[in-house]
Protein backbone atom coordinates (compact mmCIF):
# COMPACT_ATOMS: atom_id res chain seq x y z
CA UNK A 1 0.00 0.00 0.00
CA UNK A 2 0.78 3.50 -1.02
CA UNK A 3 2.95 5.19 2.79
CA UNK A 4 0.15 8.55 2.34
CA UNK A 5 -2.78 6.09 1.98
CA UNK A 6 -2.11 3.86 5.05
CA UNK A 7 -0.99 7.34 7.09
CA UNK A 8 -4.70 9.27 6.31
CA UNK A 9 -6.47 5.90 6.85
CA UNK A 10 -4.87 4.59 10.14
CA UNK A 11 -7.66 4.88 12.72
CA UNK A 12 -8.27 2.70 15.97
CA UNK A 13 -10.35 -0.42 14.66
CA UNK A 14 -12.23 -1.91 18.40
CA UNK A 15 -14.43 -4.55 17.07
CA UNK A 16 -11.89 -7.37 16.15
CA UNK A 17 -13.34 -10.80 14.44
CA UNK A 18 -12.40 -13.93 16.24
CA UNK A 19 -10.23 -15.31 12.75
CA UNK A 20 -6.55 -15.37 13.98
CA UNK A 21 -3.91 -14.00 12.45
CA UNK A 22 -0.90 -15.65 11.01
CA UNK A 23 2.52 -15.83 12.53
CA UNK A 24 3.65 -14.27 9.52
CA UNK A 25 1.27 -10.96 9.94
CA UNK A 26 2.29 -11.15 14.14
CA UNK A 27 6.54 -10.77 12.43
CA UNK A 28 5.66 -8.22 9.50
CA UNK A 29 4.03 -5.50 12.10
CA UNK A 30 6.81 -6.53 14.78
CA UNK A 31 9.86 -6.12 12.24
CA UNK A 32 8.32 -2.76 11.27
CA UNK A 33 7.86 -1.64 15.26
CA UNK A 34 11.54 -2.42 15.46
CA UNK A 35 12.61 -0.03 12.66
CA UNK A 36 11.48 3.01 14.73
CA UNK A 37 14.44 4.98 15.95
CA UNK A 38 15.03 5.33 19.60
CA UNK A 39 17.48 7.60 21.73
CA UNK A 40 21.24 6.32 21.53
CA UNK A 41 20.34 3.63 19.11
CA UNK A 42 19.48 1.48 21.91
CA UNK A 43 16.40 -0.22 20.76
CA UNK A 44 14.92 -0.11 24.08
CA UNK A 45 12.08 -2.28 23.76
CA UNK A 46 10.49 -5.45 24.36
CA UNK A 47 6.75 -6.72 22.95
CA UNK A 48 5.00 -9.80 24.29
CA UNK A 49 3.09 -11.30 21.91
CA UNK A 50 -0.08 -12.79 24.02
CA UNK A 51 -1.94 -15.82 22.18
CA UNK A 52 -3.07 -18.10 24.65
CA UNK A 53 -6.72 -18.12 25.49
CA UNK A 54 -6.31 -18.19 29.27
CA UNK A 55 -3.94 -15.70 29.36
CA UNK A 56 -5.79 -13.40 27.27
CA UNK A 57 -8.83 -14.00 28.81
CA UNK A 58 -7.13 -13.03 32.46
CA UNK A 59 -5.86 -9.58 30.83
CA UNK A 60 -9.74 -9.26 29.36
CA UNK A 61 -11.18 -9.52 33.12
CA UNK A 62 -8.73 -7.13 34.35
CA UNK A 63 -9.07 -4.96 31.90
CA UNK A 64 -12.87 -4.92 31.92
CA UNK A 65 -12.71 -3.52 35.80
CA UNK A 66 -10.64 -1.11 35.20
CA UNK A 67 -12.32 0.53 32.42
CA UNK A 68 -15.47 0.13 34.86
CA UNK A 69 -13.11 2.16 37.95
CA UNK A 70 -12.28 4.76 35.34
CA UNK A 71 -15.08 5.49 33.99
CA UNK A 72 -16.70 5.50 37.38
CA UNK A 73 -13.20 8.26 38.43
CA UNK A 74 -14.33 10.29 34.93
CA UNK A 75 -17.93 10.35 36.05
CA UNK A 76 -17.24 11.39 39.62
CA UNK A 77 -14.51 13.95 38.59
CA UNK A 78 -16.46 15.20 35.27
CA UNK A 79 -12.84 14.54 33.37
CA UNK A 80 -14.26 14.45 30.33
CA UNK A 81 -16.78 17.64 30.60
CA UNK A 82 -13.99 19.20 27.49
CA UNK A 83 -15.48 16.78 25.39
CA UNK A 84 -18.27 14.55 26.36
CA UNK A 85 -21.14 16.60 24.58
CA UNK A 86 -19.07 16.03 21.06
CA UNK A 87 -20.42 13.64 18.66
CA UNK A 88 -16.81 11.76 17.74
CA UNK A 89 -16.30 11.39 21.94
CA UNK A 90 -19.50 9.87 22.30
CA UNK A 91 -18.85 7.40 19.67
CA UNK A 92 -15.28 6.66 20.96
CA UNK A 93 -16.58 6.17 23.96
CA UNK A 94 -18.98 3.60 22.90
CA UNK A 95 -16.58 1.45 20.84
CA UNK A 96 -14.02 1.99 23.73
CA UNK A 97 -16.84 0.52 26.25
CA UNK A 98 -17.54 -2.49 23.86
CA UNK A 99 -13.56 -3.07 23.85
CA UNK A 100 -13.54 -3.65 27.34
CA UNK A 101 -15.82 -6.36 27.20
CA UNK A 102 -14.66 -8.10 24.07
CA UNK A 103 -10.44 -7.23 24.29
CA UNK A 104 -9.86 -10.74 26.11
CA UNK A 105 -11.14 -12.64 22.80
CA UNK A 106 -9.18 -10.79 20.07
CA UNK A 107 -6.95 -13.19 18.49
CA UNK A 108 -3.79 -11.42 19.60
CA UNK A 109 -2.69 -9.09 22.31
CA UNK A 110 0.49 -7.27 21.95
CA UNK A 111 1.96 -5.90 25.12
CA UNK A 112 4.65 -3.40 24.35
CA UNK A 113 7.25 -2.95 26.84
CA UNK A 114 10.18 0.33 27.57
CA UNK A 115 13.47 -1.45 28.77
CA UNK A 116 14.65 0.65 31.49
CA UNK A 117 18.04 -1.11 31.00
CA UNK A 118 19.00 0.06 27.77
CA UNK A 119 17.93 4.01 28.53
CA UNK A 120 21.33 4.90 29.80
CA UNK A 121 21.40 8.20 31.06
CA UNK A 122 17.44 8.78 30.57
CA UNK A 123 17.17 6.32 33.24
CA UNK A 124 18.08 7.41 36.79
CA UNK A 125 19.34 3.78 37.78
CA UNK A 126 17.00 3.65 40.54
CA UNK A 127 13.99 2.73 38.64
CA UNK A 128 12.98 6.11 37.92
CA UNK A 129 13.69 8.08 34.85
CA UNK A 130 15.27 11.26 34.65
CA UNK A 131 13.48 12.40 31.58
CA UNK A 132 10.12 10.33 30.88
CA UNK A 133 9.67 12.64 27.83
CA UNK A 134 12.72 11.20 26.30
CA UNK A 135 12.37 7.40 27.78
CA UNK A 136 8.68 7.36 26.06
CA UNK A 137 10.43 8.55 22.69
CA UNK A 138 11.96 6.12 22.05
CA UNK A 139 8.79 3.45 22.55
CA UNK A 140 6.35 5.09 21.26
CA UNK A 141 7.32 6.01 17.77
CA UNK A 142 7.56 1.95 17.59
CA UNK A 143 4.41 1.28 19.09
CA UNK A 144 3.11 3.68 15.95
CA UNK A 145 5.02 2.27 13.42
CA UNK A 146 3.31 -1.19 14.86
CA UNK A 147 -0.05 0.32 14.43
CA UNK A 148 0.57 1.58 10.56
CA UNK A 149 2.33 -1.52 9.40
CA UNK A 150 -0.81 -3.40 10.66
CA UNK A 151 -3.04 -1.14 8.85
CA UNK A 152 -1.10 -1.59 5.65
CA UNK A 153 -1.68 -5.36 5.56
CA UNK A 154 -5.21 -4.78 6.51
CA UNK A 155 -5.26 -6.07 10.07
CA UNK A 156 -7.09 -3.66 13.23
CA UNK A 157 -5.38 -1.78 15.74
CA UNK A 158 -5.85 -0.01 19.10
CA UNK A 159 -3.30 2.02 21.53
CA UNK A 160 -4.02 1.35 24.85
CA UNK A 161 -2.98 2.40 28.14
CA UNK A 162 -5.40 1.01 30.57
CA UNK A 163 -3.28 -1.49 31.86
CA UNK A 164 -1.51 0.54 34.03
CA UNK A 165 -4.29 -0.16 36.55
CA UNK A 166 -3.39 -3.64 36.57
CA UNK A 167 0.00 -3.61 35.40
CA UNK A 168 1.01 -5.62 38.71
CA UNK A 169 -1.07 -8.31 37.90
CA UNK A 170 -0.14 -7.93 33.98
CA UNK A 171 3.49 -8.35 35.43
CA UNK A 172 2.66 -11.46 37.08
CA UNK A 173 0.65 -12.79 34.02
CA UNK A 174 3.60 -12.76 31.84
CA UNK A 175 6.30 -12.74 33.48
CA UNK A 176 7.95 -9.68 33.24
CA UNK A 177 11.19 -8.37 34.99
CA UNK A 178 10.95 -5.60 37.22
CA UNK A 179 13.17 -3.70 33.90
CA UNK A 180 10.53 -3.87 31.70
CA UNK A 181 7.68 -1.31 31.92
CA UNK A 182 4.76 -2.40 29.66
CA UNK A 183 3.69 1.12 28.08
CA UNK A 184 1.16 0.20 26.03
CA UNK A 185 -1.59 -3.08 25.10
CA UNK A 186 -2.31 -3.67 21.60
CA UNK A 187 -5.08 -5.91 19.97
CA UNK A 188 -4.88 -7.25 16.98
CA UNK A 189 -7.21 -8.93 14.52
CA UNK A 190 -8.77 -8.64 11.21
CA UNK A 191 -11.10 -5.76 11.31
CA UNK A 192 -15.12 -5.32 11.72
CA UNK A 193 -14.72 -2.11 11.13
CA UNK A 194 -13.52 0.06 8.22
CA UNK A 195 -10.33 2.05 8.29
CA UNK A 196 -10.71 5.61 7.82
CA UNK A 197 -10.11 8.51 6.65
CA UNK A 198 -10.15 9.94 9.25
CA UNK A 199 -11.33 13.15 10.67
CA UNK A 200 -8.88 15.80 12.41
CA UNK A 201 -8.43 19.59 14.11
CA UNK A 202 -7.72 21.64 10.51
CA UNK A 203 -3.86 22.49 10.41
CA UNK A 204 -4.59 25.48 10.87
CA UNK A 205 -5.61 25.34 14.51
CA UNK A 206 -2.55 23.04 15.37
CA UNK A 207 0.57 24.39 12.97
CA UNK A 208 2.86 27.23 13.62
CA UNK A 209 5.66 29.75 11.84
CA UNK A 210 8.13 30.67 14.02
CA UNK A 211 6.20 31.58 17.18
CA UNK A 212 3.01 30.06 18.60
CA UNK A 213 -0.08 31.96 17.35
CA UNK A 214 1.25 32.82 14.25
CA UNK A 215 -0.59 31.00 11.75
CA UNK A 216 1.16 29.05 8.91
CA UNK A 217 -0.72 29.17 5.95
CA UNK A 218 -2.24 32.69 5.34
CA UNK B 1 6.42 5.29 -2.03
CA UNK B 2 5.02 1.77 -0.79
CA UNK B 3 4.45 1.60 2.63
CA UNK B 4 6.87 -0.71 4.30
CA UNK B 5 9.43 0.68 1.67
CA UNK B 6 9.39 3.78 4.09
CA UNK B 7 9.23 1.99 7.66
CA UNK B 8 11.85 -0.27 6.48
CA UNK B 9 14.80 2.86 5.20
CA UNK B 10 13.48 5.94 7.63
CA UNK B 11 16.36 6.71 9.87
CA UNK B 12 18.09 9.67 11.28
CA UNK B 13 19.31 12.19 9.15
CA UNK B 14 21.70 14.25 10.65
CA UNK B 15 23.58 16.39 7.69
CA UNK B 16 20.80 18.50 5.29
CA UNK B 17 21.83 20.45 2.68
CA UNK B 18 20.32 23.97 2.75
CA UNK B 19 18.02 24.30 0.47
CA UNK B 20 14.64 25.31 1.31
CA UNK B 21 12.00 23.04 1.76
CA UNK B 22 8.67 24.36 0.41
CA UNK B 23 5.59 25.41 2.58
CA UNK B 24 2.98 22.48 0.88
CA UNK B 25 6.03 19.56 1.90
CA UNK B 26 6.09 21.00 5.14
CA UNK B 27 2.43 20.97 5.40
CA UNK B 28 1.93 17.33 4.14
CA UNK B 29 4.47 16.70 6.79
CA UNK B 30 2.48 18.00 9.45
CA UNK B 31 -0.95 16.39 8.24
CA UNK B 32 0.55 13.23 8.26
CA UNK B 33 1.40 13.69 12.08
CA UNK B 34 -2.40 15.11 12.80
CA UNK B 35 -3.66 11.72 11.67
CA UNK B 36 -1.80 9.68 14.64
CA UNK B 37 -3.98 8.49 17.17
CA UNK B 38 -4.23 10.24 20.68
CA UNK B 39 -5.99 9.64 24.50
CA UNK B 40 -10.05 9.93 24.10
CA UNK B 41 -9.60 11.68 20.46
CA UNK B 42 -8.26 14.50 21.65
CA UNK B 43 -5.33 15.53 19.61
CA UNK B 44 -3.33 17.49 22.34
CA UNK B 45 -0.65 18.51 20.19
CA UNK B 46 0.75 21.71 18.47
CA UNK B 47 3.70 22.18 15.61
CA UNK B 48 5.88 25.52 15.27
CA UNK B 49 7.79 25.46 12.48
CA UNK B 50 10.58 27.69 12.54
CA UNK B 51 12.07 29.20 9.43
CA UNK B 52 12.94 32.30 10.68
CA UNK B 53 16.62 32.63 10.27
CA UNK B 54 17.71 34.31 13.84
CA UNK B 55 15.33 32.02 15.51
CA UNK B 56 17.14 28.68 13.98
CA UNK B 57 20.38 30.37 14.76
CA UNK B 58 19.39 31.30 18.79
CA UNK B 59 18.16 27.69 18.63
CA UNK B 60 21.25 26.48 17.67
CA UNK B 61 23.57 28.81 20.19
CA UNK B 62 21.47 26.94 22.65
CA UNK B 63 21.20 23.35 21.29
CA UNK B 64 25.12 23.27 21.38
CA UNK B 65 25.83 24.17 24.41
CA UNK B 66 23.55 22.05 25.62
CA UNK B 67 25.30 19.34 23.89
CA UNK B 68 28.14 20.16 25.32
CA UNK B 69 26.81 19.78 28.35
CA UNK B 70 25.43 16.52 28.10
CA UNK B 71 28.68 15.27 26.83
CA UNK B 72 30.34 16.32 30.10
CA UNK B 73 27.92 14.41 32.00
CA UNK B 74 27.90 11.72 29.66
CA UNK B 75 31.80 11.40 30.09
CA UNK B 76 31.87 11.79 33.75
CA UNK B 77 29.00 9.51 34.52
CA UNK B 78 30.45 6.87 32.41
CA UNK B 79 26.59 6.66 31.37
CA UNK B 80 27.23 5.30 28.17
CA UNK B 81 29.51 2.20 29.44
CA UNK B 82 27.06 -0.15 27.59
CA UNK B 83 27.25 1.11 24.10
CA UNK B 84 30.25 3.58 23.82
CA UNK B 85 32.46 0.60 22.51
CA UNK B 86 29.98 -0.38 19.65
CA UNK B 87 30.46 0.71 16.01
CA UNK B 88 27.15 1.65 15.58
CA UNK B 89 27.19 4.22 18.74
CA UNK B 90 30.66 5.73 17.71
CA UNK B 91 29.42 6.48 14.27
CA UNK B 92 25.92 7.46 15.51
CA UNK B 93 27.60 10.44 18.09
CA UNK B 94 29.79 11.55 15.35
CA UNK B 95 26.84 12.35 13.37
CA UNK B 96 25.03 14.01 16.23
CA UNK B 97 27.73 15.85 17.41
CA UNK B 98 28.08 17.58 14.25
CA UNK B 99 24.35 17.67 14.24
CA UNK B 100 24.77 20.38 17.47
CA UNK B 101 27.32 22.35 15.38
CA UNK B 102 24.69 22.63 12.45
CA UNK B 103 21.10 22.38 13.70
CA UNK B 104 20.76 26.23 13.25
CA UNK B 105 21.05 26.37 9.82
CA UNK B 106 18.84 22.68 9.17
CA UNK B 107 16.54 25.03 7.23
CA UNK B 108 12.74 23.87 9.15
CA UNK B 109 13.18 23.33 12.88
CA UNK B 110 9.79 21.54 14.03
CA UNK B 111 8.72 21.65 17.11
CA UNK B 112 6.50 19.51 18.08
CA UNK B 113 4.69 20.40 21.65
CA UNK B 114 2.32 18.22 23.89
CA UNK B 115 -1.11 20.36 24.99
CA UNK B 116 -1.78 19.80 28.51
CA UNK B 117 -4.95 21.57 28.06
CA UNK B 118 -6.42 18.48 25.97
CA UNK B 119 -5.68 16.16 28.52
CA UNK B 120 -8.80 15.52 30.48
CA UNK B 121 -7.85 13.14 33.14
CA UNK B 122 -4.60 12.30 32.45
CA UNK B 123 -3.58 15.66 33.46
CA UNK B 124 -3.15 16.42 36.95
CA UNK B 125 -4.71 19.83 36.50
CA UNK B 126 -1.51 21.36 38.36
CA UNK B 127 0.69 21.38 35.42
CA UNK B 128 1.50 17.53 36.45
CA UNK B 129 0.66 14.21 34.37
CA UNK B 130 -1.49 12.00 36.02
CA UNK B 131 0.19 9.28 33.89
CA UNK B 132 3.02 10.25 32.06
CA UNK B 133 2.77 7.05 29.78
CA UNK B 134 -0.20 7.88 28.30
CA UNK B 135 0.37 11.57 27.71
CA UNK B 136 3.36 10.82 25.82
CA UNK B 137 1.12 8.10 23.86
CA UNK B 138 -0.82 11.04 22.68
CA UNK B 139 2.13 12.92 21.04
CA UNK B 140 5.00 11.05 20.07
CA UNK B 141 2.82 8.37 17.89
CA UNK B 142 2.56 11.86 15.54
CA UNK B 143 5.97 12.67 16.01
CA UNK B 144 6.95 8.97 14.14
CA UNK B 145 4.13 10.31 12.02
CA UNK B 146 6.02 13.02 11.00
CA UNK B 147 9.44 11.81 10.42
CA UNK B 148 7.91 8.57 8.42
CA UNK B 149 5.79 11.14 6.31
CA UNK B 150 9.12 12.87 5.78
CA UNK B 151 11.34 9.98 4.09
CA UNK B 152 8.36 9.22 1.92
CA UNK B 153 8.66 12.48 0.90
CA UNK B 154 12.93 12.56 0.84
CA UNK B 155 13.24 15.03 3.62
CA UNK B 156 15.22 13.86 6.37
CA UNK B 157 15.01 14.17 9.83
CA UNK B 158 15.95 13.40 13.38
CA UNK B 159 13.75 12.50 16.94
CA UNK B 160 15.73 14.87 18.99
CA UNK B 161 14.96 15.84 22.94
CA UNK B 162 17.95 17.99 24.02
CA UNK B 163 16.23 20.74 24.10
CA UNK B 164 14.60 20.25 27.28
CA UNK B 165 18.16 21.78 28.59
CA UNK B 166 17.11 25.20 27.56
CA UNK B 167 13.54 24.88 27.73
CA UNK B 168 12.64 28.20 28.99
CA UNK B 169 14.73 29.83 26.58
CA UNK B 170 12.90 27.83 23.91
CA UNK B 171 9.53 28.91 25.24
CA UNK B 172 10.54 32.22 25.31
CA UNK B 173 11.85 32.47 21.68
CA UNK B 174 8.46 30.64 20.15
CA UNK B 175 6.04 32.49 22.81
CA UNK B 176 5.03 28.97 24.33
CA UNK B 177 2.69 29.27 26.55
CA UNK B 178 2.76 27.49 29.47
CA UNK B 179 0.35 24.31 28.70
CA UNK B 180 2.37 23.36 26.05
CA UNK B 181 5.29 20.78 26.85
CA UNK B 182 7.88 20.78 24.17
CA UNK B 183 8.40 17.21 23.55
CA UNK B 184 10.69 17.02 20.27
CA UNK B 185 12.76 19.08 18.26
CA UNK B 186 12.57 18.40 14.71
CA UNK B 187 15.23 19.51 11.99
CA UNK B 188 13.92 19.03 8.25
CA UNK B 189 15.58 19.10 5.31
CA UNK B 190 16.34 17.73 2.13
CA UNK B 191 19.50 14.71 3.10
CA UNK B 192 22.71 14.90 2.60
CA UNK B 193 22.78 11.16 3.71
CA UNK B 194 21.31 8.12 2.40
CA UNK B 195 17.97 6.52 4.02
CA UNK B 196 18.30 2.89 5.51
CA UNK B 197 18.18 0.26 5.08
CA UNK B 198 18.29 0.12 8.71
CA UNK B 199 19.75 -2.45 10.88
CA UNK B 200 17.91 -3.15 14.65
CA UNK B 201 18.46 -6.50 16.99
CA UNK B 202 16.57 -9.38 15.29
CA UNK B 203 13.16 -9.99 16.22
CA UNK B 204 14.04 -13.52 18.24
CA UNK B 205 16.11 -10.81 21.11
CA UNK B 206 12.97 -8.55 21.38
CA UNK B 207 9.63 -10.47 20.67
CA UNK B 208 8.12 -13.21 23.08
CA UNK B 209 5.18 -15.58 22.83
CA UNK B 210 2.68 -15.78 25.98
CA UNK B 211 5.44 -14.84 28.52
CA UNK B 212 8.64 -12.71 28.41
CA UNK B 213 11.55 -15.25 28.27
CA UNK B 214 9.41 -17.68 25.59
CA UNK B 215 10.57 -17.41 22.39
CA UNK B 216 8.18 -16.32 19.68
CA UNK B 217 10.17 -17.93 16.60
CA UNK B 218 11.06 -21.21 16.99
Amino acid sequence: MDFFDVVDTQRAIRRLRPDPVSDDLVERVLAAATRAPSARGAEPWAFVVVRKPELRAAIGRHYRQAWEAAERFTAQADADRDLKHTPHYARMMRGAAELSRTIGVAPVLIVCCLDHTRLGPIADGAGGLRSPAAAYASIFPAVQNLLLAARALGLGTTLTTLHRAFESDLRALLALPDTLEPVALVPLGHPQDRFGPTRRRPLEDVAFLDQYGTPLKR
